[in-house]
């Protein structure tokens, strides 16, 4: 119960251009193990909105050695670290079939009332407490990244019908989608994601026009998509790693 | 041998705003179960890079009485239909765990030389011939969409990172998606997607600006992506069914 372990297997409809798991599906993944954990401990979808309530991801950060590989198996083992009134802190290790570590995972998960879209209370969630899991993620707690004074790149982005999901939002995937095309091919083609984080600020709804703006400072990106009045709804930032020794990321 | 069945469970991460499995993912899982089946038969990607050659989709054609739902158990169950020296029919039935038919799928899979992007002569794949299957596949067969005089839209769409498959092209669910956005969030709470078609003409790429042009007329949408030269990349044909009698879709 402390744990839940969900398998995959990596199809070659489900590589990217290098042949590896995208990164948005490693962060669908990381949903998908959350959501499966939380409703197995009986705190899912169904007990929150019993109370009008429903969890949505605050924060979410990550380190990756390597990314899985086409035809390769790969799990994702999630626990909770801690817990409060208002937010739930959820870690994961993703590890290969074979047992290879691969990189682990942070997440902040906040539970909001549906219809006022405020943080709710969770102390009415007894169960959650029994859950925390003393298991150490071996990688730092996420840090605050700021908004850069200037940028390399803005663009427009208008978000339609495949954008959205079950909430009626952006969906989570697709935001990581638009921080990933902020750089060319090429670049993926030399360089693997090292680390990755992103903090939600402000939902997005279908036909919203944002703002795509991004800077590169070396091996690190960071990216903040704002709504037509200039608010952040989200910050990111992608650490890119070389994949050949010699040959730096342009 | 004859068959394969792959299952999946639909979680809340996985759903359209209508909470229900999005038509480019049951594309995707087309796809993942023709390439399960035919790795598995031996005659897959590994078999056919030997001769230099790779299966491409060409036509997709499906009804769906209805879409797996959240929290829904679904399968899909493909086989061969027929097979000659340059193509591959392959069906699908799609059901629910509990064995309710949601409807069915006809794909056509043409072998191409990877290098030179031209039609492979499958006719050493004997073993191909010994897989075709007498199953009847309750569909009609893929008609033919004429692209139509006139269109009611017409968007630039710029091909990004997380647009690329494993073959460096715009990948199948991405078309899937540009046809699907071409209507407004609303239509889709109306009406579901009843049946889809789908043909294939030309490869996209990283950085390409297309159009997608489509023309609706009463429940029924054609759409076309064409290239910068106007050279048709694929044309779709998409029907709508009410989801509640007596309101029309608007």
């Amino acid at each position: 119960m402390g744990e839940l372990t969900i398998t995959r297997n990596l199809t070659a409809a489900g590589c990217n251009a290098q042949m590896e798991l995208p990164l948005q599906s490693l962060v669908r993944d990381i949903i998908d193990a959350a959501t499966g954990h939380a409703n197995q401990l009986g705190f899912g979808y169904a007990r929150l909105i019993e109370d009008g309530n429903a969890w949505v991801l605050s924060r979410l950060s990550l380190q990756m050695t390597r990314f899985p590989q086409v035809g390769e198996c790969y799990s994702l083992t999630t626990w909770i670290e801690s817990f409060n009134r208002h937010f739930s802190e959820r870690n994961f290790e993703i590890k290969t079939g074979g047992g290879e570590i691969l990189g682990y995972a942070r997440t902040v998960w906040v539970a909001i009332n549906i219809a006022t879209r405020r943080p709710a209370d969770l102390t009415a969630l007894t169960g959650l407490r029994d859950s925390v899991s003393d298991r150490p993620c071996p990688i730092p707690a996420q840090g605050k990244t700021r908004v850069p004074e200037t940028f390399d790149s803005q663009v427009s982005y208008i978000v339609v019908v495949s954008d959205i999901d079950s909430n009626r939002h952006l969906t989570t995937a697709r935001y990581v989608e638009l921080v990933v095309n902020t750089l060319p091919l090429g670049v993926y083609d030399r360089c693997s994601v090292s680390a990755f984080e992103i903090s939600f600020m402000r939902e997005c709804k279908f036909g919203e026009t944002l703002t795509v703006s991004s800077v590169r400072d070396g091996s690190t990106v960071i990216a903040v998509i704002s709504d037509t009045e200039g608010n952040a709804c989200c910050i990111a930032k992608l650490v890119l790693a070389e994949r050949i020794a010699g040959e730096n990321a342009k």
